[in-house]
């Protein structure tokens, strides 16, 4: 028994790549009811599918091509959350370039279902997709390891710029943003400039920063920690983080927020205290969300080209054959500095003062 | 010949539906050509494809269910457009019950691809879907014609609110919002109350000024048409109506608009003019949106139930099998008033003013 399984590693290993046989030899189940495991299909036993998903994994199974021509017609978008006002904005990029292929776009998302991040993947399964894009910031190793048993090209569109995964991702270039919303304040003369950054463990959040850091150096001007307050990416975080730079003996005169909704709650609380922007203090955000064209003032912020960021991976993933896996490549789109009403020369600036 | 043809019409009536066969031979090719097209596939010149659509539209000819239990795990998801900032609610809730249902939800806009209808429903033969939840307001003929021969489940989303369609449709409760909305600015004791309404073409529109005037006639206050102000639903028309408010000999001291992006319109011409929301003017919209928890003052708004109303479709397409025809069900479902803090009393109300 133990000479058969080396046997058999040794037959799969001569291949490349462990086969159905091997795993039902393994699981002591048939050839059928394994592939009724790989393609997702309800007829397996809870216990079976369990042993045979194990074994699939151990042994870093990946279904086979399609035969050339069969293509599903079908991509998954998946992301980790659907609440978030930039999803649909990569949705429309994806569809975009799916639907002129020829190729249906399938929304989904695991947000609060890591228990069945396993459903998720044998529906993935009986659909028999042709590629996957994941919109996330943090790759789940089960989920990766149960995308690469399926076999299918995988892209991560990630806004937060995660380090290299071993797969192709596309980003946005959070560093250069941050550095031309800082400048941006600065000709217009402001000097103390406050940032409320993002979680410092997210590389997004660190490159902004960098940007941020970078321009006031640039300009000569020594970085004062003490106008660096950390936020979340939440609208209640960019207020109570600028209600805290408004408490300092010396406030800013301008801040730099590392998301929209944190330029929005800054706004909020300026608004609270009687204070008018850009008149008493210039707000700058990133992301360009829709709505912040419409917001009180429309604000001036650093566009992260969403839908591009959907176009770019849907013609990723379209492109790379099943089975194929290159060097993955990092993609970083570039962001634009949207000029609206937030943003003014400090108070007094014109005067003497 | 035309003997021949009057034979077949009679075959297929009593069958009850015309047949690939019958489309076959007045098309003059063979079965197997008609099944092409009946499933999308693209091995079929465009002459003679041209030729079998408009026969199978022309005899109502409706596709055959699958076998049971032979389902294809997806519903089309539909949208006119995908910029609708409330397009990702719909998609969340469709998405919710389809997920639990083991149901990929296939997300596409037809919107600026009128030309390309026909492609879009080619795709969708393609793959086969189990339904279609299409959000509209207005049904173009000759997709609805489409969705016919494809023989699917259809349901439509209407936030709209569009007169009777022979399909179920899922709708939110216009006139009562709008009664809410009003009778909540009655109660804080305005008595001077603006409308910027919806385009008079759309029943939504319709239902939210009737659910107005009838606020303002049960507290016993005369409708004053130079305060009913028109829009087009976009911020730039709520902008334009209130400036227009603002002019009149006698503003009103409260604003009810009939969706969210034109009450923050609204809010930014009051901005403009250095006028405080909510101490000199209340203002009320009508979605909550997700970004208006957020707004400048948070918007006091009518909730629509967008998620909900995805849900209810979903459930609703998932459930009617195919080619039944039941009578059409229209669907209202409730909104509720959400309070936050663009509403006060009138100016002056607490003194003696």
């Amino acid at each position: 028994m133990v000479a058969d399984e080396t046997r058999a590693e040794t037959a799969s290993s001569r291949r490349g790549r462990v086969t159905i046989t091997d795993i039902a030899r393994r699981a002591g189940v048939s050839v059928p009811t394994v592939s009724r495991v790989v393609n997702g299909r309800s007829d397996v036993s809870p216990g079976t599918r369990a042993r045979v998903e194990e074994l699939l994994r151990r042994h870093g199974y990946r279904k086979r091509a399609a035969a050339p021509g069969r293509r599903a017609g079908l991509i998954d978008l998946v992301f980790n959350d659907l609440d978030g006002p930039w999803a649909v904005e990569i949705i429309r990029g994806v569809e975009e370039v799916a639907h002129a292929a020829g190729v249906g776009t399938v929304v989904s998302a695991v947000h609060g279902r890591s228990g069945d991040a396993r459903q998720w993947t044998r529906n993935l399964r009986a659909r028999a997709c042709d590629g996957v894009v994941l919109v996330t910031s943090a790759l789940d190793p089960v989920l990766h390891q149960e995308l690469r048993i399926l076999g299918v090209p995988l892209v991560v569109v990630d806004p937060a710029g995660s380090p290299a995964l071993d797969v192709p991702t596309v980003g946005a270039a959070n560093r250069s943003g941050a550095l031309a919303a800082t400048g941006h304040l600065l000709a217009l003369g402001h000097r103390r400039i406050g940032l409320i950054a993002g979680p410092p463990r997210l590389q997004c959040s660190r490159a902004r920063q960098d940007g941020y850091r970078a321009a006031l150096e640039d300009a000569g001007i020594a970085v004062d920690e003490s106008l660096i307050v950390p936020g979340d990416f939440h609208h209640e975080s960019g207020f109570a983080a600028c209600d805290a730079l408004l408490g300092l003996p010396e406030p800013p005169t301008a801040v730099f927020a590392a998301c929209d909704q944190m330029a929005l709650g800054a706004i909020e609380a300026l608004r609270r205290r009687g204070l008018r922007v850009p008149q008493d203090m210039s707000v700058v955000g990133f992301d360009d969300l829709p709505e912040v064209r419409w917001s009180a003032p429309p604000l001036t912020t650093v566009r992260q080209p969403l839908a591009d960021m959907g176009r770019t991976a849907a013609r990723t993933v379209l492109r790379r054959p099943r089975d194929e896996r290159p060097d993955p490549p990092r993609v970083e789109l570039g962001t634009d500095l949207i000029l609206r009403s937030s943003t003014a020369p400090p108070p007094g600036a014109a005067a003497s003062d």
